[in-house]
């Protein structure tokens, strides 16, 4: 990197191009100040700004250090730049205590692409677009044109748009072969409209803005992941075949494991989300938000856990950092003043949808303490418990909450899911079971990358909408993995049935052919399981779900050495196709198909009663999985029946014996003879 | 008023409490710097702006001269302030040719109240909301929670909200007995969100804002209307009965008419609005766009016109400015060049929905003496037409639109709805026929005061809706009254029906009942005149009609009074309550009821299937219309059949006579005895 400064002016270049430009002509920093208001509802905000002031800052004084050049902002703040090799930190002071809105200008280009963000779930690129950056609730259909959304805005304030996100981060990459990530974790919103500009609002002076720049992308996501932390691999078990989602207690869960291992569906897990009770509310069937197996619906549990592993089975449950006021958990650690208060003491209960939770504060650190020992390690880990999904995180309410560390929740909200997934961390770690145990969180932030040992997309709806279905757990991978989690799966089938959308046997089944092709393979039965597509009820289903399965565990070998390289190096184990062809400039719009590693590419069918699919192949010599045909890149039409969803290896693999005997196995009938 | 400066702070007294303060620690102006994007579809705009910059301005200098004091504003603009008795003028001079937004702030406090901005839909108190003020389509639905409007939204960008109005207008008046005007035709959006202050936002530097305080509501109004103009009197004839909207050429039209005559209904007034041939879309059977009266529909249509005089019986029509761009008129404006252009100078052509029309270039005064003596005289006022509805006028584009005037469209598209009144007001008023020909718009602004001769509410929904029923046209009528206008009427069933949203003879009898409590009975058949309620075809539905038009028409010596008082003083003929009770503050939350003059309260039942109605009654005695009951004020509750809106007269009213008539004729039947 470069900068070059004459007299007040500078700018920064990386990789021959100018990223930042700081001129009087050309202002790179405004602040100023503004009122928000900021509006929950169960997870779903509202929230607003009124920018009192705005206005561009410029360049004062300059003075050259050991620490970098530090500039004078008109009287507002100082900002100081450090330049080695091909990093660049910008560190800011504020001065001007009443500023708490900030902007900053990065240079753009119109061919620019952007990826990012965290998780998102609608666009891949976030070119053309803002993104607000704020953890909630994802929002049901995501889309204002669809009924679902419409009916879910009105009786829930729950529809969403393409932006909200359980998972946002402020850290971007861009095909400039630059990263930039902001060292903060307040509301921010990142501005990626302008041709020549990118605009990040953030609401405070951050600390810091960190820009790195690479040769190519494989080592810019290097650079990333060695700053921001990388996912450790996961267990060896969970190659061993599908993660079943059921419920209702042992007899049921246990009955309906017996039922899928009898039909030769290969399980590596059982996983019991009602492990804790459940409760029943109009969303649907719900769980007891007591952290500790119920007694009547799981009698024994830790023997049951102890017989299962006997049969190379491991067991499954769920946490989230709330408790709900009628548990005996909440008992506990209100007795001991663990709770986030309201402003005047009292207990702050925060309405989950029916039912009230209070939030433990996780920023004292005995509240911390006792949540990992005494919930966490002693009434999972101690118990035999394998993993869990962690849920929740992005719940922090902003009101009149008073947290243990006397910060503003506003500022704590953008940094609750990663200290979630920290206390999740700590626990497995201190009981030195990081590599055995498997905890998946759908909420995130920067840290995640460390501390979360596997994402998992949220709750899709039980469709094939662009915006809210199958088709967005691609693009959730995807941009997770160009923020350095590499590591993603999925609901098979999708999890919120609301308004009369119920899952269906082809959907389950699209979603099933789509995830033997991720780190993980796991089914959830859904909010309302008994009127929803359950893949146990169907025998022909069962049939298929086995030979999916069984394709996914024959991956493994693969699908290892991709997961260790994510621990190692950070590239994700789903890679968008740009990844590895750079000079392929369709590649960087593509979204919905990825490459696994970089010796297979798929192409899911994420839309309903497709019975062929286009497919863009980079080029190379791909075969086809299914029929050993061989193509040579472009765009090309393939069938795709269920259970052949496209996908494509390259044909000098060195794990082409591998795809091949997939093939000679589970390939169309013509290509098995 | 008083203007207090103590060097270079000032503030600005009205009734004895500051209205403006403008001093180093409490800026009033804040100008800046936006780029908007404005995006037209079919007369729904979707606009967003990206402030660049925003700052307060202090005051750097002061002179004090002949014109009054001025003051420098930090080298970007002058102020220059002009206080008279009690008004003060506020002219504003740019120096920063940059500058394109401005906000003006003016002192708030908790209690008061706003109302005004023109012609407001859905909500009377401006108080707790903002404003945009943008000449446009008002919605289908105008409330994101019902189905309608979503189905608008995603069908044809249309649902609208509760701001989407066609008569926007930068005035307002407070509770704190002052108005307040900007003379700006730029984008605005007034906000009354804030405890302590209102902001004025307005897309440019305003020539001037105008501030004028009297001692009560009444001496205001006055004030305003002696600034903006006064409409004037309705033609005697209105008052006669009911117009009768209905279509199809001569023989269904004038078959309709006597129909309508023969069951007892006084009819004032035949209107056909497909006079100039029609058209049918997918929205409804539309107009043909070319204001001639249509031959073969309509053959022979002066001398129709002139045997319905005979009988006492008026003919209205239908213009607005656009022409469609298959229609003759079109061809002969084009010929001249008096169609606005495209960038490029090739014809701009709007679409309307499924046709394309031509926007008259009103600026060009060759093309506005062309369309007002070509058109407007040639066509209606000589063949006798003795009223139209003036319709339109909110669709000037604004992305590549280039106008004679040179004017920017930004600046010129709120000036055209009063820029085609007045083309109206010159066409009949050089031909002499003010006070005998009405027209009747619903687009305004600034100067439809005096150059509008009616307002209608615009396209209701055909429903009870809150946001786009029949309770709309009550708002619409009281803050239209509060900006000057206070002639207001509405399409007796409502107009648009969409989405199997269809009208009820319920709805179409609840707002008969209402309507003869406002200047103006007229009847329309909607946007799709075939599945929805037609009162020709429903005999009981006639009779009923019958005894509410007569009752109008008992009404008119009252009436007429106030339509005089109107056009005299600008007391609106539709009164808010605290115009006359300003002592009472619940009076001031009452959005539903009105004064109908100073002696009639009218509290339309707008609800669907009600009995009953709750009345709000200031101090006073009141008898009840339609049973003689007497009433002492206060909250009560009445009997409300369909027939029988609630309506109460003061007992001491110089008019009870005529209000005891209408009692003994049309009252309960309790009461007739």
């Amino acid at each position: 990197m470069e900068f070059i400064r004459k007299e007040m002016d500078w700018e920064l270049n990386a990789n021959g191009r100018s990223i930042l430009e700081c001129k009087g002509s050309k202002p790179m920093i405004y602040v100023g100040y503004g009122e928000e208001s900021v509006d929950m509802y169960r997870g779903n905000f509202k929230i607003e700004d009124y920018v009192v002031e705005r206005r561009p800052l410029h360049v004062t004084g300059i003075t050259e250090g050991p620490e970098g050049i530090s500039m004078d902002m008109e009287g507002q703040l100082t900002l100081t730049v450090r330049v080695e090799g091909e990093c660049a930190l910008l560190s800011f002071t504020q001065v001007d205590p009443r500023i708490n809105r900030f902007w900053f200008r990065v240079d753009a280009d119109e061919e620019e692409c952007c990826y990012g963000c965290g998780e998102q779930m609608s666009y891949f690129n976030l070119r053309g677009r803002h993104f607000p950056l704020w953890t909630s609730e994802p929002g049901v259909g995501r889309d204002k044109t669809t009924y679902v959304t419409w009916r879910s805005d009105v009786e829930n304030k729950a529809g969403g748009d393409y932006y909200n996100t359980n998972y946002p981060e402020p850290t971007y990459v861009s095909s400039r072969h630059y990263y930039l990530h902001v060292d903060s974790t307040a509301y921010a919103d990142f501005d990626f409209r302008n041709r020549e500009f990118h605009e990040l609002q953030i609401w405070e002076v951050p600390a810091s803005i960190r820009i790195e720049a690479a040769p190519t992308f494989v080592e810019l996501l290097e650079k990333l992941t060695a700053f921001l932390g990388r996912q450790p691999e996961l267990p060896e078990w969970v190659y061993n075949g599908l993660i079943i989602g059921v419920q209702g207690g042992n007899e049921r869960s246990f009955g309906l494991l017996d039922r899928t291992l009898e039909k030769g569906i290969k399980v590596s897990g059982l996983w019991c989300q009602d492990w804790c009770g459940k409760r029943v509310t109009s969303f649907g069937k719900r769980l007891q938000w007591d952290w500790q197996y119920h007694k009547e619906m799981y009698p024994d549990l830790p023997k049951r856990i102890e017989e299962l592993h006997a049969r190379g089975i491991r067991f499954l449950g769920y946490i989230n950092p709330y408790l709900v006021n009628d548990g005996v958990l909440y008992e506990e650690g209100k007795a001991k003043g663990y709770f986030a208060t309201k402003g005047d003491g009292s207990d702050y209960l925060v309405d989950f949808g029916e039912f009230y939770c209070g939030v433990v504060d996780l920023t004292n650190p005995d509240a911390y303490e006792w949540f990992k020992d005494e919930v966490i390690k002693k009434h999972s880990l101690d118990i035999g418990i394998d993993g869990w999904m962690a849920d929740f995180g992005e719940y922090l309410p902003t009101d009149d909450l008073r947290l243990y560390s006397g910060k503003s929740p506003m500022m704590e909200h953008n940094r609750w899911p990663a200290l979630w997934a920290k206390c999740n961390y700590d626990a497995v770690k201190e009981e030195g079971r990081l590599g055995e145990v498997v905890y998946f969180m759908r909420a995130g932030g920067t840290g995640s990358q460390k501390y979360c040992t596997l994402l998992w997309a949220g709750d899709q709806s039980v469709d094939f909408t662009i915006h809210d279905g199958l088709a967005t757990v691609i693009c959730a991978a995807l941009s997770a993995g160009m923020t350095g989690c590499g590591l993603s799966h999925s609901d098979i089938g999708g999890y919120t049935s609301l308004f009369d959308n119920t899952r269906t046997k082809e959907l389950f089944l699209r979603w099933s052919e789509m995830a033997m092709f991720t780190p993980v393979m796991r089914t959830h039965e859904g909010n309302r399981p008994d009127t929803n597509f359950q893949y146990y009820e169907d025998e022909d289903c069962m049939e298929q779900l086995a030979r999916l399965v069984d394709i996914y565990t024959m991956l493994a070998p693969y699908m290892k050495v991709l997961v260790k390289e994510n621990a190692e190096k950070g590239i994700p184990v789903q890679r968008p196709l740009f990844l590895h062809y750079e000079e392929d400039g369709k590649a960087y719009g593509i979204q919905y198909e990825y490459l696994l590693g970089r010796d297979l590419l798929v192409a899911p069918v994420y839309l309903e009663a497709r019975e062929d699919w286009d497919v863009y192949l980079p080029e190379g010599e791909w075969v086809h999985l299914w029929t050993g045909d061989v193509y040579q890149g472009g765009d090309v039409n393939v069938e795709a029946p269920l259970g052949y969803t496209p996908a494509f290896y390259l044909k000098d693999s060195s794990y082409a014996p591998l795809f091949e005997e997939i093939r000679r196995k589970y390939g169309t009938a013509a290509s098995r003879d």
